[in-house]
């Protein structure tokens, strides 16, 4: 197996995310549960638009914020998402490839649109999404650079992605193409409602091993497994895993690897702005700890800080120097 | 004269605000000057955009700013600006709408694409401005709603526009619809360079009394007349305008009002993050309290107040209720 070119490579939703406050009545008239992710059509996603505050773009999508705090982290990584060619993509690919990650999937041409996600944050830091999938619902397998998924020593995958048809079938081909290079994969469940639109599918991919590290929060986990008790959860799936690591919020988190548990408690933070893009953070200081062959226990840390840095401000790229950061706390 | 149907109409760039973050080495390394606008061609401007780190969007534009301040504190506002048939034009007209303020300036088809102001915040908090005017250059005289313009209390007229030819000839024109119905000029000098390359149009306007109200930083007032002396450059200016208003940044802001010299101090602040906006908003806080028939040490404690909060955060469009900040401080 030769040396990998890039320590990651992942595959995800190439989306902006219009970040604006809103309060809870807000969310009460135009019909949401906070918390929460919802797909939207761009009629929908045009009218609510409409109806919210004013708004900031900022770059986003689960498996795009991961490897953006991984590659402030020292990580070699590349981006495969599907942009349109339009100002959003535009926003979109600037800013990936100004946060160090390589990206080269071309725009497309046409209809619809660049994907966005409307985000409303109330005064409690939750973010509720809405997300028009727009182009990045249309990412080819041929788009698929076989080569960077071959010479990357982890393969990451979104979940969110696996709703719409062409993407999930190049997430499936991305798979066989890492697991025949010898390449790891890992996954992240994304939310518990896409979990219970693909439950049998991700059950599927779990059970027979298609997964090397699985990333999930407690409510995803339980939804996997549609059980209550947290701890038969993590050993239910944990038994098809080597490396499983569940998300707790102001909990902290929790890895089971190789049958052996670890946890860390969260990290102290002074002002929660925004909770988006917490669960994609810790994924990239975990993963990076992965890839600096670090201990489970620095791993998780390394996690928490890059969490607890991103939701001390508005959106879900890491503004403060996140290499920083961990040095200053781990060495 | 039928009472104002708004207080205050503005007539400004239609941009939308690229902020990244930047370092003094950086700035040397493209050969920018910290804290001052320059103008950018299309080409230039993707050059720039190109080598800046991960950025986000918020809409933006001197005057409308203003505006979305004084929408905050209750006055009825109007906005002219020339966006493109685009995303960023959708962006700007959804922002401005959600602050509350009107705007009917029709979207221009083609090219070239709607403004955008390339802002590289240094961590000192100062902001380095890169604008392409893109299609906000092209105002014509007939985007302007003679209805709305004769209606409103006050013109808010943005130097910043006066670079361009047809936007320049609008703003000649509103000032004449303006005066003809009675009612109030109100101009900002925007920025020393922009001062420098129409000095003697500006200086016309002022000594001819087509302004009522002229918002000014220190810097600019030293400009506008060419000298060292801050007291006598205000005592030189103040002789032609019945309200100037000159922002002095850590040192708090003066009016002259009718030959009567006020001073505020500036507000404490625990955390500057950006200084984009700061005298946009102080114009804003200002202005309202005038609408409001408030004292002229009330009008300036507003600006103090709206400018504290726009550069305690990203972007110069406010974050947080002014109409709470203020009724906290004085009543």
């Amino acid at each position: 197996m030769p040396a990998p070119t890039f320590d990651i490579v992942a595959i995800g939703n190439a989306i902006v995310d219009v970040l604006a406050q809103a309060d809870e009545d807000f969310l009460a008239s135009v019909g949401l549960t906070k918390g929460a992710m919802q797909l939207l059509d761009e009629e929908a996603s045009t009218h609510l638009y409409a109806r919210m505050g004013p708004a900031r773009e900022i770059s986003g999508g689960s498996a795009a914020n991961t490897l953006a705090g991984m590659a402030a982290l020292g990580a070699r990584c590349a981006f495969i998402g599907q942009i349109a060619d339009d100002q959003l993509g535009e926003v979109f690919a600037h800013d990936i490839r100004a946060n160090g990650v390589a990206f080269a999937t071309p725009m497309r041409p046409g209809q619809p649109s660049t994907a966005r996600c409307l985000i409303l944050v109330t005064p409690d830091a939750q973010r509720t999404m809405n997300t028009f999938l727009g182009a990045s619902q249309f990412l080819p397998e041929q788009a698929l650079d076989r080569e960077t998924i071959a010479s990357a020593a982890i393969l990451y995958l979104e979940g969110y992605l696996w709703d719409p048809d062409e993407p999930r079938a190049a997430m499936r081909a991305a798979i066989d193409i890492a697991r025949r290079a010898g390449r790891k994969v890992a996954f992240t469940l994304s939310d518990s409602f896409c979990i219970s639109r693909h439950r049998a599918d991700f059950r599927r991919l779990i059970d027979s091993g298609q997964i090397d590290i699985l990333f999930a929060n407690e409510g995803e986990l339980l939804t996997l497994v549609e059980g209550e008790d947290f701890d038969a959860a993590v050993a239910e799936i944990a038994a098809h895993i080597p490396t499983l690591v569940v998300t707790r919020g102001p909990h902290g988190a929790i890895a089971m690897v190789d049958g052996v548990r670890h946890a860390v408690p969260a990290e102290p933070i002074t002002r929660i702005v925004d909770t988006t893009g917490a669960g994609d953070l810790f994924a990239a200081g975990f993963l990076a700890g992965q890839i600096q062959g670090r201990s489970v226990a620095d791993c998780l840390h390394m996690g928490a800080i890059a969490a607890a840095e991103i939701i001390s401000h508005y959106g879900a790229r890491p503004e403060a120097k996140l290499d920083e950061l961990i040095k200053a706390r781990l060495g």
